[in-house]
């Protein structure tokens, strides 16, 4: 056995036992967690910095792009911001305990669904260090212990938050092994979680581009919560307001072009084009988004590019839009049946029975009426924070937050029953 | 290609189609779907009696047991359990469309969680031709196409089920695509469905033993929603009601022993062995039931056999049960902790407080006080029928019915939200 095998597997067997410990932890225990850590991210802020500077340094030195650097870069600003999104989680409701459902059948037995932990995690991620802070956050939260593996290039600055977390666990008197972080870059590890680590580990998640998600669902021998991409469509209805659809379409586009919540395909009522696409465009085209139409629409729009049949497929995560002009709501969802990803979509119109009549035949995990799709977040839906936003069928769809990351089990009353 | 990938490719492409009629079917109309059935599977009860006949013939030239061929045999009772079955599904709220939970965040979204269907499922079963029938309903009732695989034993019977599912679903509107049974029993097809059928099973769901289950695991490339075994434990607290435990112990292991719910192995308090464990094993050795106990169990009942460590571990499924003294409630988790398999566990006690105790630290899907583990079924939960018992942590824990076969999506109402 390699030494990253033994160390693996003894991670999982130490996770094992503090997820147990963990999940009985009152919630009070686990919000001091999240607050002590909270105060720790901000004291620590010169450690991080350091640590930080090593990861960009050694990036900067393998030759790494400024687009990734910037996201591997911590400043003082975005430690309060990982400070405060620690904050804003431990004010969630605690998820663990909750009966969600209580009832009693013909049997005469007093059925409750309560809220559980998932038990362990292992979340893969990448070159964002403070995936470190919120994952564990989330976890702590949700009564999950986890086994958290980044991307070597942010190895230095993981540790330093890592370190501080397991403080953290330590004084609020929880094991620091309910937080673990491989401290090694070897990617033996990551191949080992996959198998999870000889049942150690209930679920993998994934939370990175593609590559690592297609990665982890071909290879895991454990179940995967992942989100694929965001190839999200907001339609513009005929009966669509103007101004609405102005500042709306803007929004979902550009608002940040590389969020999974962004729209990347404009649908378009063929009755409506002539009004809305114009000025619609003309916003996006000087905002600096390019356009890729279909004939009809850049008839319209001359100054748009021709689509070819891989815009439809296409997650840009950049400054392009494609534009396609349809006939109708129901060609509307049969483009979006075809070519969406499951994530997000949105209808812009006046019309209620339209609307209702989009939400009821798209069966993406979230479906926005006249609200722009980078709305797809679970802060923005009230969550705290997020993992990921699922485009799976099963478990979790959409903002993965800390109740989530729960499965329940049913507590059962009776006063002697036998079955018949 | 083989023309079984093809025809099984060909398979998943109409299950899809039909899927997304399914899913836009009114509840009304999933309903009369299940009515038709019902009377269908009555009035062609000479039918379906003789194509089992012909696979129980063949099953017998076979050389199979007799316990195996009474598994896979139909009789007219049967045949109307299995009509009473669909009829009691059909009765069951339709859990499509429901709103589950709906609020509104600080950006004045109003956000709805609205159960919809989880897509295509791939049942994958042995040689119970009823589960074609309940398999069939329980996915009709919730807006499910399905592609299911028999054993090749029951392929007769359950081909002669699967043509009146065909002539219900036709009749009542319905594309009969929503539900294919695969008719060769070549056993690539259980291969290909693993596969996923390039994206057309959302997930797998085996539905038979432990080897079925185990290369389902090991091989699927898609989600499984699986059952493992029920190695499920009955505690007796030191202030369990003798009656009760007499009651209650006995039905939990002796009302059927090949069940999953059944309980496999009796812990019993030290405090407690004396007053209670000598008649309860009074009354399971009088009901032909062999027990195997740890040395301070035999020294009560000298008719036990001694217990070795591979009895903490072994599902049983027969009349045999093992027996452990234990130190106090927490010994009795401890060892459900390390010997369970996260299926059903049962306290029998009068004291109000440890029964509570166990329900919090016992982290199986399913935890029952006072009642016996035969309860542990999806009728019983008042479900109308169940497609398995899930031990996964993930999606569904416990009785999987129909509203377990959903998922849910985000319905969000604005009025032209932008996001900041």
């Amino acid at each position: 056995m390699t030494d990253v095998k033994t160390q693996m597997l003894e991670r999982g067997r130490r996770a094992r036992a503090a997820a147990a410990q963990l999940r009985d932890a009152p919630a009070a225990g686990r919000t001091r967690v999240l607050e002590i850590l909270a105060e720790k991210l901000a004291a620590a802020e010169a450690d991080i910095l350091a640590a930080n500077a090593r990861d960009v340094d050694a990036a900067r030195a393998n030759g790494m792009t400024e687009a990734l650097i910037d996201r591997l870069s911590l400043t003082p600003a975005r430690i309060a911001g990982m400070a405060q999104a620690v904050t804003t989680i431990a004010a969630v409701p605690d998820p663990l305990g909750v009966e969600t459902e209580r009832w009693t059948p013909a049997n005469g037995l007093d059925i409750a669904r309560v809220r559980t932990p998932i038990g362990v995690l292992g979340v893969i991620y990448e070159s964002r260090p403070n995936v470190t802070a919120d994952a564990a956050a989330l976890c702590v939260r949700s009564g999950n212990a986890a086994i958290l593996r980044c991307g070597s290039d942010c190895l230095q600055s993981s540790l330093a938050i890592a370190a501080l977390i397991a403080e953290a666990l330590a004084e609020a008197g929880l094991s620091a092994d309910a937080i673990q972080l491989v401290d090694t870059p070897d990617r033996e590890a990551v191949g080992l979680m996959l198998t999870g680590l000889d049942g150690a580990i209930d679920v993998i998640i994934p939370r990175g581009g593609k590559s690592l998600v297609a990665r982890v669902q071909a290879e895991a021998k454990t179940a995967v919560l992942s989100h694929l991409e965001g190839l999200n469509h907001t339609y513009l209805h005929e009966a669509a307001d103007l101004e609405t659809a102005r500042a709306v379409v803007l929004n979902a586009k550009m608002r940040r072009v590389s969020v999974c919540g962004a729209t990347e395909t404009l649908l378009v009522d063929r009755a409506g084009a002539e009004r809305l696409l114009p000025p619609v465009a003309a916003d996006l085209i000087a905002a600096g988004c390019e356009l890729r139409g279909d004939a009809e629409a850049v008839a319209l729009v001359p100054q748009m590019k021709p689509a070819v049949e891989a815009d439809w497929t296409t997650e840009y995560l950049a400054a392009i839009l494609s534009v396609r002009i349809v006939d109708g709501l129901d060609a509307a969802t049969d483009h979006i049946a075809r070519y969406g990803s499951g994530h997000t979509e949105a209808i812009l119109t006046t019309d209620a029975q339209a609307a209702e009549r989009f939400a009821a035949r798209v069966d993406s995990a979230i479906v926005l009426i006249n609200a722009s799709t980078q709305f797809a977040d679970g802060g923005e839906f009230g969550f705290g924070g997020e993992i990921g936003i699922s485009t799976a069928r099963l478990h979790a769809r959409g903002p993965v937050g800390a109740e989530q990351l729960t499965t329940y089990k049913y507590v059962v009353r009776g006063q002697g029953q036998t079955r018949p």
